[in-house]
């Protein structure tokens, strides 16, 4: 039986006509840039192969992993941010984290996420390879790219924002990535309310914070994470790899991103794909 | 704009048309049954809201992850069973692991799944609800249950053997579902090597060891690792949730699974979904 | 040189003339007994040698340790229970722990311990190997081995309590130590009140929790620890190691014992030492 | 009954004569300055106060510790650094780590030190504050310090060097302790020699690698550690805070030492003390 054979699913059918998939997850691995205010990335061998050899020969190696969830390409739950002791929908903070975990608004309430996804390629549109440190990009910005790859973006999608800061992430300087001194460009409150104007379902960025860091400030106000994530239930995606849609200019793709349902958990580790049909 | 207007690319056709989505993972949470080979899943918040608010009002929580790669719904890398001091492909197992991470066979090398899954209700075929305890699933009764499902497996595709153990996931009792002394439904030698004659990508159970356990024994030979693993480098998926699914007669699906890209792991914490086009 | 001399340091010549070191801590080891309440003990090699030769032929192994700071042999801050919202002092609770550690009361509040050290053998004075489960010591079992050891107790001093509990602490049934079904015999209100009113500096005992725990209640109830940890700021010590000093009839001795001085934690890892002259 | 009558024990009596305690501890805090080549130092309170609270108004709190053991004051355990394969007497390192772990010279095997300590304090005897960044500590400086403070060193001592570099361990730049650009003074070889030939049981310094690390080159070759781990299985203890013993001239006291029996590692995290009786 020919398993790409013509089935009843609609679905399926589409998958198995062939897919192109690219790959918007950053690897993770011990030492790679990652914001200070979060415990960081370990993971090591507890057992490896040769410690405890079965009787017939067999051997099993495994793994450790220690981290936080805001480090490497990651999604931020609603319970991630509060604004004057207030969740998103007006919860009470204080009271939601009793017992050390969020079961409301916790990561484990993010639905996988199977959706038009969009690429603002900001840059390109403003014809640079990249916006500057600190460079806040603009609602105009916005709606340049916008024109510029004729593809709008409506209710549900989940918009992509590329700074072109991402070719930094394997800086051999691990500290560029992070920009504390230089700053790093992203959207500011103008932007977010572009956004969540438009009642998206989740935006991403190609940066640690998602969000406009002007030089030397660090996380000291991040009003795009009040807006978004507290204000509008809009979920956050930071560390995005986008450089290899933008340079194919895949800008409108099918969008599939699975948090880990880490009961309780203010974001996940996510490992998010843009997939579009083979011609 | 109405976002679901038909666009160019047959996938996100298909998506905008409207998909229903099984999720076959588990929850994560803190004292759920896993495996006592390796390292318990743990979360705690180090920062809570309020532990430090910033000037305009906002606050920030976090989490600290702690687990084994093996712990939850999970897939096996190659790198994680050796024979003889051999992985997939004769490599060196040794030799693969200096540096504590596998760049070979590591979990960062599983492609991301979409690819055509297919789920084997076993009890169902038996007329049973559940498999018994330490029973062994058969050729017989997996060529059983394809024909009662008429759902053929082929090459690349993801098999999901439902052995009904999963019901005992959330029983009160955490150590039923691990059974160590009960023994575990599965598959055996005969059961992967059927699966292995099929070229499956991957296959996966509901149970944590995905094989046969006979009561008593614990993990003391693994023969369905071995060839699954070492002989035919077909990947496994353990502890799914495959209730749902079964209940709903979804035999024939999308299979969407994205491991975490944990460079040189043996493993990842997964959490995959079965999706299929809404009528 | 002989550096055994007769120096101008009454301690150091004391030291020098010969002590014997009796150790109170257990080996903490991956799957030992412990309270189910705190995060497992865990240590792996991150870096074994041969994973990086330097030029010189020269490999260092390291280690990664994840634990809960309330498993092996260990001692309770202050900052570990309170009562209504307060902890020792009236201390508020809930402001305290604000910012995920206890600048008050921590466990590096805690001064490095070399007292004069009493060992309490209440089985030796009511003429059996060990107290049942579940008993509760009480203040006239204290009472009469305070006379059967001719060893009273007072201000200052470290007072351990000896059951007998500890012999179960290598048992093969890990979970027999931890007695949730069985219980644990220990002191109760009266015997905590005993202690308080003797002025004790710390108090310690040979089981996981100090105190009775009547069979299947588990950790329901704690009065000692309200009494000594909060009414009376008396440390607790728990999970020791006391059938060598007690088989060796040493009731009396220079306690020796240093926490960790983890900042802001609610307790720590020791190694307690009971030391005595040689003859 | 008075505690502090004397008692039939030379060592209690002295220590209730009398003693002053100078911590030769760092405190362990999140952000500290550590070693890049280990995991970090964290920690967390899995459990608040609040977070579950008893029938009778009781509540604890409770702690997640994750830290490699070779940071803060931390002992280095023999099996820690191997030369050509072998760790100290002739010992396999690659058969003696099978397991994840050193049942051979593993830190549980170091013994609690309670031995005549001396401080050699050598920028008092170079008529400096501190040792340069960078500089190798001589025999000669060795033997200038030991003479100008009347304190040989004999066998079965422990040898505290200060090199003065542990003024630099609260310095707002957190990069400055760890001198990776600057280099950090200490002994090389000739330094670890001279040690060695004195038959000292243990040997520390107030810095983090504890031998001279030249400008830029990091731990590229540790000839000190190889003298004395491997060749003459003299212990190690790193990052000391000497400036309040240097302060106070106590150049010969009581030390203490507590490993954690951490079952296999390489090393332990540990609080030294200079113990002195008072006049």
């Amino acid at each position: 039986m020919a398993t790409t054979a013509r089935t009843t699913d609609r679905l399926l059918d589409a998958v198995q006509a062939g897919v192109t998939i690219y790959d918007l997850g950053r690897p993770l691995t011990v030492g790679m840039p990652q914001s200070p205010n979060h415990p960081p990335f370990g993971l090591t061998l507890p057992r490896r192969h040769g410690d405890m050899v079965r009787a017939d020969g067999g051997s099993a190696a495994n793994d450790l992993l220690v981290m936080g969830t805001h480090v490497g390409t990651h999604v931020d739950a609603l319970a991630h941010v509060s604004h004057n002791g207030r969740l998103h929908g007006g919860v009470d903070a204080a009271a939601a984290q009793v017992g050390g975990r969020f079961e409301e608004l916790g990561v484990h309430t993010v639905a996988p996420m199977i959706r038009r996804g969009v690429l603002l390629d900001v840059p390109a549109a403003l014809g640079e390879e990249s916006c500057p440190p600190g460079y806040e990009i603009t609602p105009a910005d916005l709606d340049a790219t916008v024109c510029r790859q004729q593809t709008p973006v409506g209710p549900g999608n989940v918009v992509l924002i590329r700074s072109g800061w991402g070719r930094l992430f394997d800086d051999e300087d691990r500290t560029r990535y992070v920009g504390k001194d230089s700053g790093v460009p992203g959207i500011g409150a103008d932007g977010a309310t572009w956004l969540a104007e438009r009642r998206v379902h989740a935006a991403g960025a190609d940066t640690i914070a998602f969000e406009c860091l002007p030089p030397g400030k660090g996380h000291s106000v991040l009003p795009a994470h009040r807006i978004l994530l507290v204000d509008h239930g809009i979920y956050l995606i930071e560390t995005l790899a986008l450089e290899e849609v933008a340079r194919d200019r895949v800008y409108e793709f099918t969008f599939l991103m699975v948090p880990l349902p880490l009961f309780g958990a203010t974001g996940s580790p996510v490992r998010p794909l843009a997939v579009v049909s083979r011609d």
